[in-house]
């Protein structure tokens, strides 16, 4: 019988850096991750603040990774409004109402957004050796968003790999890992649900309101999930109103 | 005789951005993108501030952001020390010395830096619609590196334009444009000097006095390159001391 040494200790835990915007399929994703690696693994959360309509999802994910017992929650404020609206428009604000179902690609998207949380997930992974990034997309539901698509984790992936330092010395690469990316909404929700997500402390409604406003194409995508799923969603919603 | 409108006017304008440090290859770059555009091209340049020891290449960035009559000159606050060096080692500062010469990757390396930069750069080309994105990599001077590599340039062209709603819409993607990655200091400042730079605005020194140094292995590359191009370096250099 040996005892392992630290170093070889610190060699056999699995690090990963997760992706937490505080939204169902991002938490979901969370646990997953912290399945993987398993109860020795030390898992690493990564939020961004980038003019969202609300902080809400930035307090969720504060909370979650409380719970999943995180060894670092970093919450970085991105300027990307400025870059992507204030270059050709000023501070323009795009009316929420413009999210609404719609042909093609969402006005709602931003330009490279994907490719800059993974890059910024790659420097955190190399700063904290972790092997694994994990990110909650989704092909099936946002199919409009082409930073979902598997072609472009497979090329994110690549080109995170050609830029790290510990790659080129050790051959050592990240692996991205996309648990959900083929995934329907009522299929993450029963996955999670299996590994304990409290989906009381996500958020999805696109508004910022104290209640999700249950009409947004997010909610609704989110209620039918769970409908299919045969599970109830636990948060609340504004009720019903005509007008 | 026909007179264009002004959608062909617009159709027929060259747009790119270039990504501008103030530090001599950037700056060489910038002129080297406005001269491929030529003059009726729009040039947007894209600065960075992320704790650097210096703010001097930032107003040097701007200088010469007005000499090139550019359309906009961003400049984005990234906090990307806060990602990179305080996840492991809270505030620590890297000292100068350490930039010294060395084996292997240099100790000043930011992970994932150009990847960041470039995916910034791409955002921003979506938005302003420019086909072209200009940064100052050196393969030859900066071997170290490895995000200054052709191979890397290559994957990371190839994902932005995955990620890209004007790709995957109409076709059109980016061109990432790297005019110096295999030219030696020298044939760089020789370009630049064909091209009108004023190598006065441009700052290399890696520490952030009123004078460079003339000793840290920025301030050596810089002088060898004026050297072996047969000009003299218009920068005021400290006094040179023995002890």
């Amino acid at each position: 019988m040996r005892t392992s040494t630290y170093i070889e200790r610190r060699f056999m835990t699995k690090r990963a850096v997760t992706l937490l915007s505080g939204g169902l399929d991002s938490v979901t994703t969370a646990f997953i991750a912290k399945n993987d690696i398993g109860k020795r693994g030390e898992l690493y959360t990564l939020s961004f603040y980038y003019g969202q309509l609300h902080e809400k999802e930035l307090e969720l994910a504060r909370e979650i990774s409380e719970l999943l017992e995180v060894e670092n929650h970093t919450i970085l404020d991105l300027p990307l409004n400025k870059l992507v609206f204030t270059a050709l428009t000023g501070d323009e604000e795009i009316p929420v109402d413009s999210v609404d179902k719609q042909e093609g690609i969402p006005v709602t998207w931003v330009p490279q957004r994907n490719t800059l949380f993974l890059t910024l997930a790659a420097a955190y992974a190399e700063t904290v050796d972790a092997d694994f990034i994990y990110i909650g997309v989704n092909a099936l539901d946002y199919s409009g968003y082409p930073d979902c698509r598997p072609e472009f984790i497979e090329a994110m992936n690549k080109t995170v790999n050609l830029a790290s330092k510990r790659y080129i010395e050790t051959g050592r690469g990240f692996s991205l890992e996309v648990p959900i990316i083929r995934k329907t909404k009522a299929e993450i929700i029963q996955w999670g649900t299996e590994l304990g997500v409290p989906y009381q402390k996500t958020w999805s409604c696109y508004k910022g309101g104290d209640l999700a406003c249950g009409r947004c194409d997010s909610c609704i995508l989110r209620l039918r999930g769970f409908s299919a799923a045969g599970l109830v969603d636990p948060i609340a919603y504004e009720e019903f109103s005509d007008e």
